[in-house]
């Protein structure tokens, strides 16, 4: 007899975990390295968006790159958990895959923009919502006028919207600071929060 | 100008951390060793007790052995965290050494039996409570058993008693598996769960 077998069954109840923060702080390296680091123990969610392919970027790792069409028929068919317009395109994400990850019982790892998480939030309450900061506003600015990808006006854009999303690090669970150079403590930091969430003696599965 | 000073701040303020769970479970051992993991981070309690002096055992280490009059007077000047009777011996936590330890920036790890908890929990709402089991309730007798320091009428005492505590896990915030011969797998858990506590956007500082 285990006394304990439902807890045990707890334990293993599957997590969705989302990582967000502001523009430019590095959601995808860190949502990458997480997925690197424990490849059997986490799903990774493709975010659909209808932004230009960037170099080195592949379709279906990176992002379903959708043109407008197509991203507009999965809003009708209400495929999607979340989508906005961030910076003149859409983003979203395909419901079905993450009922999939959760049904073959790995922890879910989602990038989603900070509008994004509060509507995540709203459908699910009970997912792990981590807000990656950099060490200060300037250093995010930095890394964003770094990027290069961007016109004057987008960038100037970019960096205004960026200064709001963090004010809303309030409405998330946890933040964890990306420090240059550091980027696996970052990660560690994470892995402390999925593990941790797995011990919780309170627990419920998460559904769509 | 950082935009997250006052997270920062909130990222340091140092924890309370109680390991519980019933007795023989191996929180004493578990405990030592998240201190001789991270000496410099964690500051640990040492529990007042008239119970006697086991072998191998060290007056201030492992605990402060009193005189049944020495902890009367503890109790009198309402110098004890809490105070309770476990097996006809009185345990209690000396609150001042938490106040030091706390100021001293560092977290504090205390071990604190099951029935303690429920008190500590009144106090120290901010607490983490921390329930230590092992994999199945045969085992923790199995492990009472081996510990041959009581006499048959003790045991089965004890034994009785680990079965109703094993019933009060739902009380805690953690529930943490001490395995068999993995007794690292679980320290690294516990220090995963104090990690993650330090992430969390709301933090208050611990008061007594």
């Amino acid at each position: 007899m285990t006394i304990d077998k439902s807890w045990y069954e707890r334990k293993h109840y599957p997590k969705l975990i989302l990582i967000s923060g502001p523009s430019g702080v590095g959601k995808d390296t860190i949502a990458r390295r997480l997925i690197e680091r424990r490849p059997d123990d986490f799903y990774f969610v493709v975010t659909a968006t209808t932004r230009p392919i960037r170099e080195g970027e592949v379709h279906g790792c990176d992002y379903f790159f959708l043109s407008n069409d197509e991203f507009a028929r999965m809003i009708e068919k209400n495929e999607l958990l979340e989508y906005a317009v961030v910076y003149n395109d859409y983003k979203g994400i395909p419901k079905q895959q993450i009922r999939d990850a959760l049904a073959s019982g790995r922890d879910v790892i989602m990038r989603v923009d900070v509008q994004g998480a509060a509507t995540v939030r709203k459908l699910v309450p009970n997912g792990i919502f981590v807000f990656l900061m950099t060490e200060t506003e300037e250093s995010l600015v930095r890394r964003l006028r770094e990027r290069k990808s961007e016109t004057a006006e987008g960038l100037n854009l970019r960096i205004a919207a960026a200064r709001q999303e963090i004010r809303r690090m309030d409405e998330f669970d946890y933040c964890v600071v990306n420090h240059e150079g550091q980027q696996e403590a970052a990660v560690d930091e994470i892995l402390s929060i999925i593990d941790a969430a797995h011990c919780r003696v309170e627990q419920e599965p998460v559904t769509l």
